[in-house]
């Protein structure tokens, strides 16, 4: 049944099985896990109780090379997944004495009043490694079991983002791969293609002869593609991850706004700050949400100057000077106005670039002639005003993201003459 | 092993498993099963292979009164839920000519081309009971097996929110406990105390011989409260819950802002919708996420006339007649500037009222008088103009989240006079 490089991944908590909130630690230890080539082969989320725990371990355990645990390291009386792992695998318990005096520490550091419950938190089973967490007081632990290895994190997400990468990927790839290092791999980041098409497009490249595998992730409205190059000589599988993404630029060149941790307000933030430009916002149908992920970037006060919803037509009038003519005659969803928000923000911003939104998002407000989900977005600089009309379908919240992406890459081809 | 009210949940697809998109369901059902007074076992996310199908229905079974199934039930040759199913339980399959017809309607009427591959959706295990989808193609089913219930859905998180409520849950609720009713239950949204004052707060009401029990679920910023209440007699039951949501609001009526399926930003458009009142909103650290929280509710339009994302100094002295003096004098983080957007985009929009944020959402741009996370916030209307100064830890995005939900609690207690 056990193929090599099965990892099963137990998630413990009375919170998840109670569903008081969703977990997120699975889906990101599984996609970390496929990024590798191994495969999961079983998720199992169990409450705290000792003998749950143990069910699940051992179901896991029997299915897999090795079990990654997360939650129920904390130092109170529900945390139970320590003695409850150690008495599963019919092991004692010691105190490490050196991360108790670390935790002690990071307290007395953190201004923290020690209680002596957080003792626990240096506590693990007989022959574990513990395994420092960057982030928290929780030491995580790796330990063998009969061949497999068991790995052992805290639930915190924020906790899992650090030690899990840091502290227990390594050691899992030295235990399958006899090194530390990952796999070289890319991620691609599209928009305003489908996974389907995306797929169709790239049927004819042959990945597989680089050792090349793809991993699709969608996140609405983005599609992200993962590139993982596997070869015994690491330049070599570097060589071939990059023709591979050279072979994916071709064929999508024009769909991918950034690269593995760049998001596409950050590309827009990095043009405009290498090319010192300054940008001004004028929001109708997306209500803010331009404005909110552009200033979601760190030091967007030195190229975001202003941005406004202008709900209304009379603020449409009085803050962008959209002529009462052009209402009237194109209405306010329009190409027309569209441009003269782009344009007006610009000039009495007396930014680079404007850059406007006006649609129906809906649920009311559409008419035959223009549907819920029309969408104008404009873009305004010294190139010129370039305007695109759109049909989105979607809820409102839907048109609302979608439109907001759209709007932030027309800015980035704007800037980057695509 | 197996207590009473047990269910299993078990959630089908490789893109799970592969850490491709997070799951969604499994924590929306173990609520609605936590509501209901019944426990979950535990939940298992397999693949989509057969035998892995298999292998984590006949662990669930085991140890649960009742297993739920969400996925792998589309047209496709990697949905293999059903006739795993069916194997894993020694049943055949049957073709419900039927379901099978009403398919090929929806497909007509969707103008969707039909593919023969989709006749496959028409398909059950033997004794399987086909539960209708409200809005898709692949209905669901529930069957019984040895004196234990399985219930299947389709894994889109958005027929489960209508399929499970409206045809999974009814069938659970009559196997369990004999009728298609849920308890009576009543969510309590809190905004402002932590979890933990929260539950001390509580600690003195005796909800237990009510017959009320609580849940907690956070929900960044806000804490929810679920109050369930139990008794052989409905009316009694009701009851009981009228009077535990009163000695709730007794307890923390300051820090609820509303109930059930409302949204901190619905109840401020009904306030204002009710009043008759409009509503400008000026946004310097939030950056447009205040616009865009109100513009998300269905016909703000009426009430929003505008919002103004004034992240230069340029900016608030143009759009908002914010004095160069008191930027100079006082900052543009401060409690002078603040009161002055919100007196300023009042007057300038001609709103009966008006809404502002000042502050450092970070990382850079503190200093040891205004640390970053430091907020301002105003409300002015006719009652005079009120604000506050809050010091948020966290990270930028955080930063932004919390002051936008203040922004909209103090609209809130400056419409209800709270």
């Amino acid at each position: 049944m056990v193929r090599a490089m099965k990892i099963g991944i137990l998630v413990v908590g009375d919170e998840l099985t109670r569903g008081m909130i969703a977990d997120a630690n699975a889906s990101f230890m599984a996609r970390a896990f496929q990024e590798e080539g191994w495969e999961v082969s079983f998720v199992v989320l169990s409450g705290d109780g000792g003998e749950d725990i143990a069910t699940a371990l051992h179901f896991l355990l029997l299915r897999s090379r090795a079990v990654v645990v997360t939650g129920g390291l904390g130092p109170t009386a529900d945390d139970r997944t320590t003695e409850s792992l150690a008495r599963a695998l019919g092991r004692g318990c010691y105190l490490d004495k050196e991360v108790l005096r670390w935790i002690r520490e990071r307290f007395a550091f953190m201004g923290f009043p020690w209680t002596e419950n957080n003792a626990k938190q240096a506590v693990f089973p007989e022959g574990a490694e513990p395994v420092e967490n960057p982030v928290g007081t929780a030491w995580g632990y790796v330990l063998e079991e009969a061949g497999k290895i068991v790995a052992v994190l805290p639930g915190v997400p924020s906790e899992v983002k650090r030690l899990f990468p840091e502290g227990i990927l390594p050691r899992l790839r030295r235990w399958f791969s006899g090194t530390g290092e990952g796999p070289p791999r890319r991620t691609v980041k599209m928009f305003g293609l489908s996974e389907s098409r995306i797929d169709e497009t790239l049927s004819g490249v042959d990945f597989s002869s680089l050792g090349v595998s793809l991993g699709f992730y969608p996140r609405f409205p983005e599609n992200h593609l993962v590139l993982t190059a596997r070869h015994t000589e690491r330049a070599v599988a570097e060589e071939h991850l990059a023709r591979a993404v050279e072979r994916v630029r071709e064929c999508l060149g024009k769909y991918i706004f950034a690269y593995d941790e760049e998001t596409l307000e950050g590309m827009v933030a990095a043009l405009l700050t290498e090319r010192k430009k300054t940008l001004a916002v004028a929001e109708s149908c997306t209500g803010g949400l331009v404005a909110d992920r552009l200033t979601d970037v760190p030091g967007s006060s030195a190229w975001f100057e202003r941005g406004l919803v202008v709900y209304s037509n009379a603020s449409k009038e009085e803050l962008l000077r959209v002529p009462p003519s052009v209402l009237r005659e194109y209405g306010a969803v329009s190409g027309e106005t569209a441009r003269i928000m782009a344009e007006g923000v610009r000039s009495l911003a007396g930014t680079d670039l404007g850059l406007s939104t006006t649609g129906i998002a809906g649920p009311a407000g559409g008419t035959d002639l223009k549907p819920v989900g029309t969408v104008f977005i404009a873009v305004a600089g010294d190139k010129g005003t370039v305007c695109r009309e759109f049909r989105f379908r979607w809820g409102r919240r839907r048109v609302k993201e979608i439109s907001a992406q759209w709007a932030l890459e027309m800015m980035r081809r704007y800037l980057t003459g695509g």
